[in-house]
C-alpha cells in the first residue's frame, strides 16, 4: 500500500503507560524517539497531559503530565522530522495546563473521549486549536455504542472544525466488517474530515483491522512499538512500517529499538496475546476485569475467568482489586 | 459467522510437533484429543505418518510416525464425536505404512505438498482413498509460486476426484487480499471441490486471513491450540471457535487445555510472534533462516538477520546451525 496522505502514529510511550503509570526512564523515552525520528514515522506520541491536581506525582511518571519542559530535555540534540503528540482527557487536564504551541514541543495535542461526550471532546479540540495545536478527536468504544447514538454524535461533529477523526476498538472486539462498515459511516458522516483507526489487538486483529482501515481510506494510523499498550496492546508499528509502502519509512531502527528496549521491557512488564484479554474481547468487554484478574493469585486460571464473566450468577467482584 | 458446512481441523500436535520433533508426552497428547473432543472440533491431526526407514525412532517422538496401536492407546475410554486425522509427505511415508481405513483409528489422510509436485500429491491421495479414508491435498507456499505455475496445477487438479484443496500460507506472508485472491482462484478452477485455509502467524494474520478466507467460502479451516506450531505457529483454534457461531464449538474446554498444558508447554519451547520471523514473513521467504538463528547464540541481534537477509553482499551462511 503506498498512498502518500498516510499518516503513522506511534503512541508506545501513551498506551505502553497505561501499563506501568508511565514510568519509563529518561533513557527509554530519548531511545524511542531517536529511533522513530530515523524510522521516519510521522508524529510520536510521549504521553497524556494531565493536571498534577488530579494525579499525584509520587505515583505517576513524568509522561502522565508531559510538561513541556521535560520533553525538552529529552528530545534535546536528536535530529528529527517526526512531530510531538499527546493526549488530554476530558475533565482531566485544565486550560492553564497547556501552553501557547509557539512555546510548547508538541505540535498535535489529541483528545479521547465516548460518544455521550463528544460535545466536550470537540470544546477541548478547540480550545488546543485556539492556542495553535493540530488535533485529532479519538471517539473511544465506539462497538459498544448503538448505531442511532453513533450517528447523532457524528451528526454534531460534521459541523465543527475537527479535522480527524479516529475510529478506535478500545476492547479489541472488531472484526475487519466492523472496521470497513465504521470507516464508511464515518467517511460519509464526516465530509471534508480525515478517518484515523486505532486497534487493540485482543485477538491478535489489530494489524489486520489497521490494514483494513487503510484500504478503506483512514489516512491517519496507530501503532505502537512491538504493539506495547495495556492488555493485549496495539498494532505493531513494524509490521505497519513493513505494510506501508512508502520509502520514506525504515523498517531497521525499529527493530533495532525492540531488541534494545522493548524486548528486555517485556520480560518486566506483560502486553501481548494474554487470554483474559482475548475473553475480554470476544465479550466486547472494558479490559478492567481481565486487568484485576492478571493481578491476582489465580491469573492464569482461565476457565474461572471465564465462568466469571460468561455465567451471570457468579459475582464478578470476587475478583481481587478490580478496577 | 455460522455456515453448518464449515469443518475444524486442529493441527495442534502435527504443526506443533516441528518444534519439538513430535517429543510429546501421551498425557499431553490424550488431554489434547479430549479436550478437543469436548470443544467439538471436527478432526484432530495427531501428527504425520512417515517410514521409520528415514526418520530415527531415536530422534523422533511417536507422533512423527503415527503408528495405528500408539494412537489407540491414546484415544481408549475417551468419547469423542471428532475425528482423527494424520499427514503424509510425498517420499516420506511407503504404503506399507497405511493399514486399509477400517483397520485404523483414522479416518483421514492429508496430503502436503508443492505445486511442481501436485501429481505426486495426487497420486498419494488416490492411494489412501482408495484405503478408505478421507483426505485433502494441501498445496503448500503457494504465496512464491508464479500465476501460471499455480493455475498449471490447480487445472491438473481438477480433473481428479481430490475432494479438498488447501491454501495454505506456508511463510505467513499473505495479506487478507491476497486470501481472497487464491480462494477465489481455487474455487474457480476446482468446480465440485472444497476449498480449505491453512496460516502461519508470522505478521500476525493468521487468524484475520482464515476468517477472510471463510468470508470468501473456505469451509475447512486449520487451527491449533495457543497457536502451536514451528516459528510464529498458526491460527490460534480458540480464537476461530470463537468467531463461529456454530453452537456444536465450546470454547471453555480449549481455554482448560492452555491453562494446564500449553501455557506451561510455551514457557519450554517457543512459539508465536518472533521478530526472526516477523521478518520473513514480510520478505516471504520460509523460516528456516529463522530457525537456525533463533538457535544461535545472536538470537535477539534483530538488526544483525534483518541485515543478512536483505543485504545481498552478506552470506547467509554465516548464521550458525542453518537448516
Amino acid at each position: 500500500m503506498f498512498r502518500p496522505e498516510i499518516k503513522v502514529l506511534d503512541c508506545s510511550i501513551r498506551d505502553g503507560g497505561l501499563i506501568n503509570r508511565w514510568q519509563f526512564s529518561d533513557e527509554f523515552v530519548r531511545e524511542t524517539y531517536r529511533a522513530l525520528s530515523l524510522a521516519g514515522v510521522d508524529y510520536i506520541e510521549l504521553g497524556y497531559k494531565a493536571s498534577k491536581e488530579q494525579f499525584d506525582p509520587s505515583v505517576y511518571g513524568k509522561w502522565r503530565f508531559c510538561e513541556d519542559e521535560d520533553v525538552r530535555r529529552i528530545v534535546d540534540g536528536i535530529e528529527s522530522g517526526s512531530k510531538l503528540s499527546c493526549m488530554v482527557d476530558i475533565g482531566r487536564v485544565q486550560e492553564k495546563d497547556i501552553a501557547p504551541q509557539n512555546e510548547s514541543p508538541f505540535q498535535m495535542i489529541r483528545v479521547a473521549c465516548y460518544v455521550k461526550d463528544i460535545t466536550k471532546g470537540v470544546a477541548l479540540c478547540d480550545m488546543v486549536m485556539d492556542k495553535g495545536y493540530e488535533t485529532t478527536l479519538n471517539i473511544m468504544a465506539v462497538s459498544t455504542n448503538t448505531e442511532r447514538e453513533l450517528d447523532e454524535g457524528l451528526n454534531d461533529l460534521s459541523k465543527t472544525s475537527v479535522p480527524v477523526v479516529y475510529v478506535v476498538d478500545s476492547f479489541g472486539a472488531m472484526y475487519s466488517e466492523d472496521v470497513t462498515h465504521l470507516v464508511n459511516k464515518y467517511r460519509n458522516a464526516l465530509p471534508g474530515k480525515i478517518i484515523g483507526i486505532h486497534t487493540h489487538n485482543n485477538r491478535q486483529l489489530a494489524f489486520a483491522n489497521t490494514v483494513q482501515a487503510i484500504i478503506d481510506g483512514a489516512n491517519f494510523v496507530d501503532g505502537s512499538v512491538y504493539g506495547i499498550g495495556r492488555g493485549p496492546g496495539n498494532c505493531c508499528i513494524e509490521l505497519l512500517l513493513s505494510f506501508l509502502q512508502n520509502p520514506k519509512y525504515n523498517l531497521r531502527p525499529v527493530l533495532k529499538l525492540i531488541q534494545e528496549h522493548y524486548l528486555p521491557l517485556s520480560k518486566k512488564i506483560e502486553w501481548g496475546y494474554i487470554i483474559p484479554y482475548m475473553i475480554t474481547g470476544v465479550l466486547n468487554e472494558h479490559p478492567r476485569a481481565a486487568i484485576a484478574f492478571r493481578d491476582s493469585p489465580d491469573k492464569d486460571d482461565f476457565v474461572k475467568f471465564y465462568d466469571m464473566l460468561t455465567t451471570p450468577e457468579v459475582d464478578i467482584s470476587a475478583v481481587k482489586n478490580l478496577a
